[in-house]
């Protein structure tokens, strides 16, 4: 896999926020070490500002294609991806992704078609948008024995969350105004209700702990549900409410996942993480604290990501899973201890959810509040249930 | 320099924090693709807890030993620094430093020296301990145009603010708890006056903008004059009082650099970077901004990012310099306004610098206060007069 220093030809998959914003970039750093070849879409109908040969319709044309080298996938669909990206890998080309859903459910086989392909497939711009986050794992944290990581990790319901905090403007008004903004994803549930956190946090695991876990093995809870009553108490708290992705050891040394609201308190640095920032924090035996924070959305940080990612490639860089290879990975937990807020409405909240110890309760005309400390376990085993029901559900603190 | 997979033979100088917090790591991955050969000290008689062989008391018998093909350089004194850092490069040798002072007085030299003779030369852990920063000025920046980069760089100044802001001890009790914890230089008024920060924000400036500094040519004003009096006056404006290593490119396009203290409200991600932590926030024209932290002293987070880059040149790694190299880098210029606040022992301060425009005046009994617009030009032409006086200098906001 000589590819030091060769030029780089590459053909784009989509023109969505971030092709538009990472093919901008490319065009500002004219006299690089390579070139656009292609930009591949599927809907011959909409109107672009490109035009043939440099937009095509036929993926397969790509792929025949021996000119380039490089296959840059940054399009919507995962099942699409996946083709797009394996083909590409098994054609000999190396591949750029930014499609976390697809990378976090076939991670293992997608690592394995790299190798077996002796190609680079890298993917820093699916977590964290300009965060090098994954570059920092590998290349910081690849012998560091990491307690803790996790934060904010989608753009779109950081934003909400920080328009209800400081505006006081409802849930549905906040949504739209994020949608209108292009943060969130076409289908906007899979950032309210934390499926993209979760996607993103099997990314990240992997990296940092060597574990590969099935995302649907995670508890997922969004902020769907969040009212102005919840953003009013957690401001009497002293905390913001954040959406978070966590991964931590526990006292037992088995780790703990899970993709929840939680109650921040201004000694978090995620406390200051606003609108359609991320931030993410490491805690690891050496090291200590640290924490990676920046643009989690938008054309050109993400873009930027991928331009970061085209630059290493050109250099020969791969990931090396030191961990995962290594096979020297902790335990996966679920059974596991957290203080809860729960809002239900009147009446509803008893029948559902197993409290250990209560440490407040009280109730107004429409709803039950209660806070007290419940197992993430069953949490997890009732999560269809749970679904149904109108219920906002926030982590107070570890236990 | 064909490194990858070699295994590492190495000879670490020195045996204070950051070399036995390194030893300590290295140790504790047994089994990696290194192995410490020697620990070259100076002083015969200290006691230690290693003996020869691995101790030994002549630097030049590693320069003759084939065996070794990485010196670690982490002493004291840059004099002595410089001539084991360019021997050994000369030897054919790799080399990890993290002498802020060494490197950022012979940046240039120390680049051709290593280029000449094909060996790798990795700094991470002389800036922002465990922050790797210049990986990430390298690897995510090496294209972006960078409009400001700065903050928090030398974690004994930060702690003694944050006692005296949090803990409210006098400056003299702080300095004493910092160096008992090992967080300052063996002579602190490298620390207290700026002046660790100002070299790491010359090797910062190269690696982000392509522009070699001369560290004397950069206005440094450090905080050993300060007292509880301005402490209270920044808490009464909702701030913290901060030494900031900061390069800015001005609206002229001009990069304005300078080490002041300044005071930092909420709003702004250093507010929270608090005792031995290191904060640096870069503001660039794709990525947007982002934020570093994490610790900035201590053994083991300083020798955590010296093995990182251990593991960096065993895969081949040097830094590409890219902005350096292309030249096209920022004209620099002294010529910025700022509003600074200014305390000096009472009738003094006009003598000294000259203001464009006053927002504030007021005297107690001992000293005048003042706020008001000068130019950094000015101050940097007085800064040898102005170090006799017993002024406290802090940078209120960018004009």
């Amino acid at each position: 896999m000589s590819r030091k220093g060769h030029k780089m030809k590459i053909a784009v998959y989509g023109y969505g926020t971030v092709a538009r914003g990472f093919i901008d970039i490319l065009k500002s750093y004219s006299g690089g070490n390579f070139e656009l070849l292609k930009i591949v879409v599927k809907d011959r109908d909409k109107k672009r500002d490109i035009k043939p040969p440099l937009l095509c319709f036929e993926k397969d044309d790509i792929l025949r294609d021996k000119d380039i080298n490089l296959v840059i996938e940054l399009i919507d669909d995962a099942d699409d991806a996946y083709d797009i990206v394996v083909s590409a890998m098994r054609a000999g080309k190396n591949v750029i992704s930014a499609n976390k859903k697809m990378i976090a459910g076939k991670q293992e086989e997608l690592i394995k078609i790299s190798e077996n392909n002796n190609v680079s497939f890298l993917y820093d711009a699916s977590v964290g948008g300009g965060i090098a986050i994954i570059r920092n794992l590998e290349d910081s944290y690849s012998d560091e024995n990491i307690k803790q990581l996790g934060g904010i990790l989608n753009a779109s319901s950081n934003y909400i969350l920080s328009q209800m905090h400081n505006t006081g403007v409802e849930y549905s008004e906040a949504l739209k105004v994020a949608t209108e903004k292009g943060f969130a994803e076409s289908n906007p549930a899979l950032d309210v209700e934390g499926i993209d956190s979760k996607y993103k946090l099997v990314i990240l695991v992997l990296h940092a702990f060597g574990l590969p876990v099935d995302p649907d093995d995670i508890f997922t809870w969004g902020i769907s549900n969040i009212i102005k009553q919840d953003i009013r108490f957690a401001k009497k708290k002293g905390s913001k409410i954040k959406l978070i992705a966590s991964a931590e050891i526990n006292q037992s040394g088995k780790l703990v996942l899970s993709v929840m609201p939680h109650f921040i308190t201004l000694s978090s640095l995620l406390y200051s993480v606003e609108d359609e920032s991320n931030g993410i924090i490491g805690r690891s035996v050496f090291l200590g604290e640290q924490f990676f924070y920046g643009k989690g959305a938008g054309g050109y940080p993400t873009g930027a990501s991928v331009f970061t990612d085209l630059d290493a490639i050109s250099n020969g860089h791969v990931y090396k899973y030191k961990k995962y290879r290594k096979g020297n990975f902790p335990d996966y937990t679920k059974d596991h201890l957290l203080e809860v807020y729960l809002r239900s409405p009147a009446g509803s909240k008893k029948v559902m959810i197993k409290f250990i110890s209560v440490s407040e309760s009280w109730s107004d005309n429409e709803y039950d509040y209660i806070i007290a400390v419940t197992n993430l376990k069953d949490l997890y085993n009732k999560r269809e249930e749970l679904k149904e029901k109108e219920y906002f559900l926030a982590v107070t603190s570890q236990v």
